[in-house]
C-alpha cells in the first residue's frame, strides 16, 4: 500500500501585535483552502501561529503576558480551524503559547499540538530546547525572552502512529540541536514537523547574520539525512513589528535534499508528495542504527554536558 | 595570545594495489614540503593513508590481508615522515590499519595517530564507526568489508592538548554521525580532524550515488556548526583500482562554512588559518551547552536503540 502523503507546509507572514486570534486563524483558513486545492492532507503551520513572537518584548506585568497564552485548545478562536480540517479530512499541526494549571499552578509553555484528519488532538509537544534570556537586557534591538516566559518541556520527543507514518513535532530551537533528530528517529519517527521564528538578526553575534538562511537549512538538511526522515518546516516570515524573521519554509527529503521551498516571506504554501517508505533508503543502510550505531562510545550524550 | 594555527589538509590522490609504503610516504613528504612553504604547522592526512583501500576486495588468507597492516608505529617506511616533520616542528595526523597483540591476541584496527611538533605520537584513535558488512557479497562492484577486516574502535573519542589547542580524531563513517562531533565537543574539542575514502558509487543505494559529494560536506558542515569547532578534513581521491573515490577535502569553520576546498582528485595541499577562539562565536552562544542542553530529554542516545 501506498505511503506517499501530500504534506503542505503554510507559511506565514508577520502577525502585528495587535491582530487578533481570529485574524491569525483567517489566515491559516485561507491556506488550509489553498492546501486542499494541491491535494495536501497534512499541513504544517509555524510556531506560535496564533500571535506575533511576544517574547521580543520585556513585560512585567503577567497579566499582560498571559494575553498571547491560550488556556484551552481548541478554543473558540481556533475552533473554526478545528472544524474545517475535519470536514476536508486534512490534519493539521500548529504551535501556540501554552498556559496550563497543574497541580494548582500555572505553568506556561511554547507548545505544538497534532491533530489528526478527524480532529482529535493526536499528540502534544512542549519545546524543549528554549533559547534566549531571563532578564530584560535592553542594549538588545529586541528581546528574545523564551526562558523568561517558557518553562521548558519536561518530557523528550514523542512519536504519534497518524495515517499510516509516525509522526514528531518539534519547534524552532529544537531544530538546531541533532539530538533532536536522532531521539525522534530512534523512536522511529518517519516525519519531523517544525515551526519557528527566526529573525534575521541574532544581537549575541551578529556577524553570523548573514549565514541565517545557510544555518537554518544545514541543520535541518543534516538532521533529515542522518536520520533518514522527512522535515516539514513551517516559518513565521518578514517584517513583524520593526523585526525581520527569515522565510524559507521547506520540506526536506530523508536524502537531505530541500523538495520545496517558499520564495516569499508572506502567507505562502508550499507542498510536496512526501513517500514515507523513502525513509528506509537510509535507515536500512548506511543508517541502519542496530548495525552501526554506538551507543556505548557515546557516555556524554545522555548523562552530563561534561565528562 | 593568538590562537591562530595554519592547519593544511593534504589530500593523496589514488595508491594502487601494488604501491609500496616508501613511495606512498615519499608522496606525503612532497605535500608535507609544499604545506611548510604556505606556513602549515599542522597537517592532516586521509584515512588508509599508507596503501589502497584494501577493504574493496575480499581476501580469505588472513595473511595476505596483514599485508596491509602495521605492526609498528612509527615503521621503517614511515619514519621518514616523523623525522621530517620533527625538523619543521609540524604536527601531523595520519591513518593506518594497526594490527596489535594485545593479551596475546592480534587486534585489528582501522586507526589514526597524532604526532606533535616534537615527533611524539600525543594521541591515537580506533574507527568507532565501521561501515560495510562482514561477508564477501559478490554482487556488489567492489566490496566494503571494513566490518570482516577491522574491530571496531573500543574507546570513546578523545580530546588531546597540543599546541595552545584541543584537538579530535574521527575517520571517514565517523564524520556521518552526529554523536561523532558532539562527544567531542562536549569533551572540549576545538578541531576535529578527519581522513575518509568515499567512493562514489554507494552499492546498497546507487540511487544516492550523485549526492555523495553532497553527503560528504553537509555532515561535516552541520557537525562544525552545531558544535562550534574547525572541522579538517582529508580525502583519498580519484580512481583507485578501478573504483572512484570522492576528493573535495576541506577546511570547515566553526560556522559552518567551507573555507578551503581541493579541486582535484589527486595529491593536493589546501590550507587555511584557523583561530581557534572562533569556537567561543558559537560554543559560547547559539549552543552554549551548559545552558541550553537537555540531557535528560535525550534518554535514548547513550542507553539503547530503542525506547
Amino acid at each position: 500500500m501506498s505511503r506517499i502523503i501530500t504534506i503542505g507546509v503554510a507559511q506565514l507572514g508577520p502577525i502585528s501585535r495587535d491582530e487578533s486570534r481570529g485574524a491569525a486563524v483567517g489566515r491559516m483558513l485561507a491556506l488550509m483552502e489553498r492546501a486542499v486545492r494541491r491535494g495536501v492532507t497534512m499541513l504544517v503551520y509555524p510556531e506560535l501561529a496564533l500571535t506575533t513572537f511576544f517574547p521580543r518584548w520585556f513585560m512585567a506585568d503577567q497579566s499582560e503576558i498571559d494575553t498571547f497564552f491560550e488556556t484551552e485548545m481548541p478554543s473558540a478562536a481556533t475552533r473554526p480551524l478545528f472544524d474545517r480540517a475535519r470536514e476536508l479530512g486534512m490534519a493539521f499541526t500548529f504551535g501556540y503559547a501554552e498556559k496550563m494549571v497543574i497541580d494548582g499552578r500555572p505553568r506556561r509553555f511554547n507548545a505544538s499540538i497534532l491533530v489528526s484528519p478527524e480532529g482529535e488532538i493526536v499528540s502534544r509537544y512542549r519545546k524543549i530546547h528554549l533559547p534566549g534570556h531571563f532578564e530584560n537586557e535592553p542594549w538588545r534591538a529586541f528581546q528574545h525572552l523564551e526562558k523568561r516566559y517558557f518553562e521548558p518541556g519536561e518530557e523528550p520527543f514523542s512519536v504519534c502512529d497518524m495515517m499510516g507514518g509516525k509522526w514528531a513535532m518539534a519547534i524552532c530551537n529544537d531544530r538546531r540541536w541533532p539530538e533532536t533528530y536522532r531521539e525522534c528517529a530512534l523512536r522511529g519517527a518517519e516525519v519531523l514537523t517544525l515551526g519557528y521564528n527566526t529573525p534575521l538578526h541574532y544581537p549575541l553575534a551578529p556577524e553570523h547574520d548573514h549565514l541565517q538562511a545557510f544555518h537554518n537549512h544545514l541543520c535541518m538538511q543534516a538532521g533529515a539525512y542522518a536520520n533518514g526522515l522527512w522535515v516539514a518546516a513551517s516559518a513565521k516570515a518578514g517584517r513583524e513589528e520593526n523585526c525581520d524573521l527569515l522565510g524559507q519554509s521547506c520540506i526536506i527529503a530523508p536524502t537531505g535534499e530541500i523538495v520545496a521551498m517558499a520564495s516569499t516571506v508572506g502567507d505562502e504554501l508550499v507542498c510536496a508528495d512526501c513517500d514515507l517508505d523513502r525513509t528506509r533508503e537510509i535507515r536500512e543502510n548506511i543508517f541502519n542504527f542496530a548495525m552501526h550505531r554506538r551507543p556505548d562510545m557515546y557516555p556524554l550524550l545522555s548523562g552530563a554536558t561534561r565528562p
